[in-house]
């Protein structure tokens, strides 16, 4: 049984951002030389999600507008008062509170089977990070665990 | 330490359809023999999602349009555009649009941990399958690992 | 390879408390031993969820109005009608459908990488068990595997 340890750098080019990281994944599983177990696809991020569905033009933008109505960037968040705010203040920080809300309703991490060396995934499916904030450098870590 | 690979095959009535699998996984793990370690339930659907929550007819009901409200049938997705879409168009597709966008919320794999040979379970704590599509034979793929 | 199981038990206050408990599970990692591996944190309840979100008081604020909006306290539960409800009736029920709607759209369980015997999380990146249910003793399941 191993645990291999690794990350994928992105840079994101803009707010949901839908990035096709299957490919990416499955190097670094065949790299693990893993037959035989499970992968945690995991962001690092408050503002980045990682989730599994088809990687369909027209259906992307079906999901960034259902996104965008559950957490519309025109709503005043309490987290951008940057007046009342009074933790985490950094320099450069974006308005993100719907970035942030956004990030609440879907996954943080994917946890995935791993089997003949691949991913087992269905026909249709494809795993995503997704950038809910502003364009960025981003990393997500992989725990490969197996055989 | 030990990996078992499992299939549970489900045949689907409807759309929305909650199908509990509890019984179905605890024979599997009574089966791999495994005492201590965990459970990955994972859909191999994109329009199919694998939630906890209680096994009360009126719930599910109540569930059902919370997710009926959420990504409504009657709305118009790109994605059933198919005078525009240019990929994975298939035979026989359903409009699934409102299927697709249900599964951003919900999860597409749910991991839990296995202690005594058996699921550890919160007493009102239940394993749904759920269809957000049409009716159709589905499976969801298990790793389990421990010893 | 080792496996720990351990419980963290906590009391709520309210509903839609957010209670941080990441110090918590890093004490019962280093107590653990295992340097190199993952962790499941899953709660055992139905109306409690467990998820990774930014520590920032007023985003917590602007998380509760969310999930207000998407089931709201207001809302007729069919659950909640004890008049035609015929399963699952308990003494001390509380009214609860909208904390199992709520429950719905978050996370049971959060499945975290371990490395160099720590939790591996990014800079604003805490765990948090979120009420959503009135207050009461709960209990979250951990299960480290790793080595």
């Amino acid at each position: 049984m191993k645990i291999i340890n690794e990350i994928i750098k992105l840079k994101t080019a803009t707010t949901l951002d839908f990035i096709d990281i299957t490919d990416k994944i499955q190097k670094k599983i065949k790299k693990a030389g893993i037959k035989n177990g499970v992968i945690n696809i995991q962001s690092l991020h408050t503002t980045m999600a990682v989730i599994v569905n088809e990687a369909e033009p027209l259906l992307i933008e079906d999901m960034k507008k259902i996104l965008e109505k559950l957490a519309p960037r025109t709503y005043k968040y309490m987290h951008d008062n940057f007046k009342i705010r009074t933790v985490h203040m950094h320099p450069n920080e974006s308005v993100n509170g719907h970035s942030h809300v956004k990030a609440l309703h879907l996954p943080t991490s994917t946890y995935i089977n791993v089997t003949k060396n691949k991913l087992q995934l269905g026909e249709w499916q494809r795993i995503f990070a997704v950038e809910l904030d502003a364009s960025r450098p981003r990393q997500i870590a992989l725990q490969i665990i197996g055989e």
